[in-house]
């Protein structure tokens, strides 16, 4: 690692120095593993102190990245980390150890694992629980001879709950290829996790001694090092014995091993040694962890320092920067619940992310109203078209790309029979170093499409409180309000949101060469481009739609009417607003008077993980860009209109 | 049932004409619901004998239908009946007797489960796997003051596979909200059932007697009839005693009770009776039956008549109009069988469907090669990303309609990673008596948004295999085509499909007036479009654009060039084809031409059931309607252009 050295502020490694890729590793005798394992997870500390990331995950599975990639030929063999966020140790081991000072940053190192990345991502992922098919799919390839090894799905027990984890295993053991699936137990995902299966996870031997194991049969045993081999063969007594019998693994065919003591080096190596030498069909193995271990601050945080801020190291003091604005999505967690008090039939469902959606904050003070369902978005959507069926006000509060999970079941189930479900949608638009996989750009496109779907995006955060104010009370149909990660923008808030008029939009500025039709929170942005505009002598107005469906047909019109040139802004992929705007046009005939338009929507590409400006300015929605798309619009008329004014 | 008689051809049914509601059956005594169960099969058997429909599954629940509705206090009480298709019987006596012979025709009763037919109705269905979830929903509704009753999930074996099943029974279990969920196993949903948990459902207790149950408690088989009592008590300690111990289900946290033979109305009225005084949490209540019991010609066919057209009740002869030209699904499976003989990397994925989307052809020629996941679309998704990512070259055969169930892992896996997953989507747009429901109107809007993505759809059925080997090709990206239900137009079949052009469409008619630009199956109404158009003076262009995504731009822009109106058709919604069409004009600064454009698409409400052409009809889409669209687009030009033409 001389070469590629650690940036300064890094302690010296010896160890880890001496690997600068899995090859390495495994050259190691075992008795350093422990050793590297120990260097590794104070470079991880020492990393995310200065460019702050999920440290809990990260910190649970050194010992675990170090014996899959001591015992796996890893690229060859394919590990697929599901979710991505516990990838920091790996991502140090598989030759991106000098670039870990730029993880989530513009132009760095990707949070999760990423195919692009590296030959030692072979999947990868940020969404949970898509290890198992992925890694089902790479062992198929290689039974039809593809150049692929073993495959590895390391899961953990929040994710394992997911329904598409279940229906992953559930055809791995009915095809009964070989495969590992390491279930990376630490009953504690972002939330603590939610469900039966846990409490089951949690009967699972927890009462007898960690390191030892059921072994896979009796040959493992043999060759397990001599003071394991007789823990192993009690456990395995144990388990056999136990009144709970077959686990539910066993039941969907999997071979179960476990559970073992994820931070015990020769416990792991010796049963994923095991494992691979004698595994004929799938195998799952449960590894107990504890997240964040090794680092006293995060063992004693609540979170366990899932995701954190740039911190002291000593102290585990973080440092975040003071809030200007009231972040929407704490506006949202206080305006339900307020609403909640008023109106005994609200009701609020997340999966397995009270904290991150706000709603945190209503299930303090309404603990029975609030249903963590899991990761399980699918069911989530249906079982809140339950509850409306049932009379209840549910509102669904899912992020926009999680969304995408709940898809059939909103077309389905809420769309199609026209249940007054109400979806909060935080983390619409660009969402900054998570990147990519959590942007929230599609969401008006898929759901204001759908028929009997109301549509609407907050401006700015009292507009939010409108909205939920709104939501509140259209008993009508579904309806979907979405808002952006971070800070609102300094509004004046209003004590109590008030019901919008649906479908009616507002203007807030007017001028007459050029209007600027915003949705949603790029409304700032819009504004600001008019002031450009401005400085230029080009006069603009700028309206709010507010409603994607049903769209403000008058205000559209007049727009059009009265303007050359009409440009849309969104934080949102083509076929969603500006589409909408563009079929009404033409609809209504009016494409036929020849004014200049644009739709400006996020690109057709994705975009990679920078602060949400950046982003924004690489999809070309900066508010010069606004500006700039208005003027070239113009352009044809400038005698006309924007030359004259100058 | 006098005043609303049953239709003539139907046989007397003295038993059955005293129900006109289930407050009718629930007065009858106990000894005459076998005799009502008879009846109301044979009823069930004359009815779709002269409309077609599902038959065999609604034979095989009978008994369970007349049971539920004897026990439980419906419609006070929420029976929501997954998937919906067995639910004859149970419109039969729930009021809709007199409307049964219109079933899954225009105006006429929807062949699934519906909230807008019927209060007995409380959750309509048609996708599978949602009952567990909505049940759940209404029984929290319930715990909250809404007035709702007990809540009773029917779901078969096929469809408890789902994850989002799984993802409900969790939930459920940990929230131990009193409900019930009666697995009706027959080993047989469309396809024999998938998975590894099937396996397992056939040990649990397959080899005792059907009759004889577990106890929910103690106190249950007290108040069981005396026979039935002694076997109870011996099945309860079967259960506690065999190797398997407890169920998957209590592993879930659901009381398990069964299995009960779902033909054995004594027995099934106990078991329910049973457990509805003494469940305090979730029960799962499982219940055996034959699909197609009962009537010989279904119980002896393979498929156990699932679906059938009409038929001859004597011999079960179906009558079935003889096609005039193949089918696309046909075209698929057979094309895409002779690509994997050509091609040892082709594999095929589907979701339960391998009848319905052709891939039986290619599964008995190479059966190793297509990968039945069971009803596990987001698994079935991912499964083939992993195999792209792995080498493999695998086509995902799913319903436009259900794929919607995969959505976040196409945005999420496979296009975000740019994998080559192939999705061959089978009916696209308005599918006939299956109704609003199994429409295929969303995917070209929620896939051709997404970055990546190319989306083809086949003009005909020769268009259609070259689709295939287009996509066969194509490693560079994930590539979709779709198509519809039924029959091609009867254009002659190449002998193998050859690769088109990524981004090019083409042109089949020149004309000089206006242009309707058609992507997908809607050619041909686009074609008998401008031929009523050109008999009233009206030259007109009509061009495949082929492909949604890319684009052809150089088509589009010379279509928009050379014709004063453009007219899009497709068979899908807002937000898609056209609307991209749109977009593109508006970025290119063509709509500043002033040119009349209309993007025809289907309407923003759900269509009810019909023939094809009836629904198009009513959608606006006929080749009536597009005439009329170009010739109301072309008016403000009439001067000059089509009034001077005629």
């Amino acid at each position: 690692m001389t070469a590629q050295g650690p940036v300064s502020p890094l302690t010296p490694k010896p160890t880890l120095d001496r690997v600068a890729s899995p090859a390495d590793l495994r050259a190691l005798p075992d008795r350093d593993l422990g050793t590297l394992a120990h260097e590794l997870r104070r470079e991880v500390i020492e990393v995310v102190s200065q460019t702050g990331g999920h440290l809990g995950s990260s910190l649970g599975v050194v010992e675990l990245t170090v014996a899959l990639h001591a015992v796996f030929n890893t690229p060859h063999d394919k590990l697929i980390w599901d979710v991505g966020h516990q990838c920091y140790p790996h991502k140090i081991l598989t030759g991106r150890r000098d670039r870990m000072l730029t993880l989530r940053q513009a132009g760095g190192l990707s949070g999760f694992t990423k195919r692009s990345e590296s030959e030692h991502d072979p999947f990868g992922a940020a969404h949970s629980s898509t290890s198992i098919s992925a890694a089902l799919g790479f062992a198929l390839a290689r039974e039809m001879g593809q150049p692929v090894g073993d495959t590895i799905a390391v899961i953990g027990d929040g994710a394992i709950t997911a329904g598409m984890a279940y229906e992953a295993m559930n055809h791995a053991g009915h095809l009964g290829t070989r495969m590992f699936v390491i279930l990376n137990d630490n009953d504690m995902s972002i939330a603590p996790p939610v469900g039966a299966l846990q409490t089951y996870l949690n009967t699972l031997g927890r009462n007898g001694p960690l390191a030892t194991l059921k072994a896979l049969a009796e040959g493992i045993e043999d060759h397990l090092p001599a003071p394991l081999r007789e823990g192993a063969r009690r456990a395995r007594e144990l388990v056999g014995d136990r009144p709970g019998g077959p686990t539910l693994f066993e039941k969907l065919g999997f071979a179960y091993l476990g559970p073992v003591n994820g931070h015990d080096m020769p416990a792991l190596l010796a049963v994923l040694r095991g494992a691979r030498a004698h595994a004929t069909g799938p195998v799952l193995i449960h590894v107990v962890t504890k997240k964040g271990y090794g680092y006293a601050p995060a063992e004693g945080a609540d979170d366990k320092y899932h995701g954190v801020a740039k911190f002291d190291i000593a102290t585990g003091q973080q440092f975040k920067t003071p809030a200007n604005a009231p972040n929407y999505t704490a506006v949202f967690g206080k305006t339900l619940t307020d609403e909640a008090a008023r109106d005994p039939r609200i009701v609020a469902i997340t999966a397995a992310m009270p904290g991150g959606t706000g709603l945190d904050a209503m299930q303090t003070r309404f603990p029975g109203r609030v249903f963590d369902v899991g990761i399980a978005e699918q069911h989530g959507v249906t079982f809140a078209a339950g509850l409306a069926a049932g009379g209840m006000r549910p509102f669904c509060a899912i992020y926009s790309s999680f969304l995408q999970r709940g898809y059939d079941q909103i077309v389905h189930d809420v769309a199609l029979q026209n249940l007054p479900v109400r979806f909060a949608i935080d983390r619409a638009g660009l969402v900054g170093q998570d990147g990519a996989t959590h942007a929230g750009a599609f969401d008006v496109m898929f759901l204001a499409n759908l028929p009997n779907m109301t549509v609407m995006a907050a401006g700015d955060e009292a507009d939010l409180a409108h909205m939920i104010a709104t939501a509140a009370r259209h008993d009508e149909g579904p309806i979907a309000l979405r808002y952006p990660r971070g800070e609102g923008i300094g509004v004046p808030m209003p004590d109590r949101g008030e019901a919008l008029p649906i479908g009616r939009g507002r203007i807030l500025r007017e001028g007459s060469d050029a209007a600027i039709l915003s949705f949603g929170a790029h409304l700032s942005e819009a504004l600001a481009a008019a002031a450009i505009l401005e400085s230029q002598g080009v006069s603009v107005t700028v309206a709010d739609a507010r409603f994607a469906k049903p769209l403000d047909a008058e205000l559209l019109e007049q727009l059009h009417r009265h303007h050359r040139t009409l440009v849309t802004v969104e934080q949102g992929s083509t076929g969603g607003f500006g589409g909408l705007v563009l079929h009404h046009l033409a609809a209504a005939g009016l494409l036929e008077k020849g004014r200049a338009i644009r739709t400006l929507t996020l690109p057709d590409r994705f975009i990679d993980q920078a602060s949400p400006a950046q982003m924004y300015a690489w999809a070309g929605l900066a508010a010069s860009d606004i500006a700039t798309a208005v003027l070239q619009a113009a352009s044809p008329f400038r005698t006309a209109s924007v030359v004259n004014l100058r």
